[in-house]
């Protein structure tokens, strides 16, 4: 995994692609599937994700305030789906779907290696979690994996179906 | 337009897409582009977004309480772009891109007729408005429109470069 610039988070998590969510707590690490974010600010980064308190991941990160976003193609679209289909109540996922964690550098939850982007984040603002179960993340550390070439994500429509990434069109823009 | 049932809102926004978002004050009408969405619940429909305090848009928002969110398939993608790099400030953006503007029901921004889609919305939350510029809205009143099948949707990356929607994959989930 290479270092990837905290100014560049936004071009993975703008397009809203699935993503998968860690978290550690009491020595048991967790991942969940989710589709519920938005960034929020450019630099440093900040996310706006819903985890749902009926989420076994939610009592982890409201106590720890500290997770993983991690960016899996569409190669694993099927382990997307049996993460989300399961709760970390009864099951390692990890060990369930073949997934690897890997240690992070400044927070507890683990990276996973099968995913071509991993983001460190802290829990920034809890204003919104009681109302709405949504949580202000900031990024902390970006990780890229430089193997995996211009990675399709997926997006959720519901009931199983997915998008997986087409052609990519560029247009003239002063947008950032 | 036909209607859209609320239930049905998130299968529209979860995906990610680009969108477009219409606000109306003081007689003027306005639109802005914005990638920057997330669901918050299913239903009644609640959306959060960023509308930066830089845009036009913003003074309208907050002090209306109201806007369309449109969605445009990429047909539209080199207006989707014009709107972004330009201001209502100084540009009657329905007139120089020729997006025809329709009444909606239940608010005074107008619905976009050249999308497939439009979103009636009241701001419900303003509590992280100041800090990030993040609005909660409800969604009141949703309209599709049949005739455009299959809309291929657009998710920005940044500079310009978006990835359009391609191959659609289905698979076996009791997620909703």
């Amino acid at each position: 995994m290479k270092d990837l610039p905290l100014s560049k988070v936004y071009q993975l998590l703008e397009p809203g692609p699935v993503v998968l969510l860690t978290t550690a707590r009491k020595g048991r690490i967790n991942v969940m599937t989710m589709s519920w974010h938005t960034m929020v600010e450019f630099e440093p980064p900040l996310v706006a994700c819903v985890v749902s308190s009926a989420n076994y991941s939610f009592a982890a990160l409201r106590a720890t305030k500290e997770c993983v976003i991690a960016l899996p193609a569409v190669a694993l679209a099927r382990k997307i789906v049996g993460v989300g289909n399961c709760s970390g109540r009864n099951t390692d996922k990890f060990k369930r779907f073949g997934l690897t964690p890997a240690p992070a550098w400044r927070v507890a939850p683990p990276l996973i290696v099968e995913c071509f982007a991993n983001l460190e984040c802290r829990v920034a603002d809890t204003h919104l979690v009681n109302k709405y179960n949504l949580f202000v993340l900031e990024v902390l550390k970006a990780w890229i994996d430089p193997s995996q070439r211009n990675p399709k994500t997926i997006h959720h429509r519901g009931y199983g179906s997915f998008a997986v990434d087409g052609e990519i069109i560029k247009l003239k823009s002063r947008m950032r």
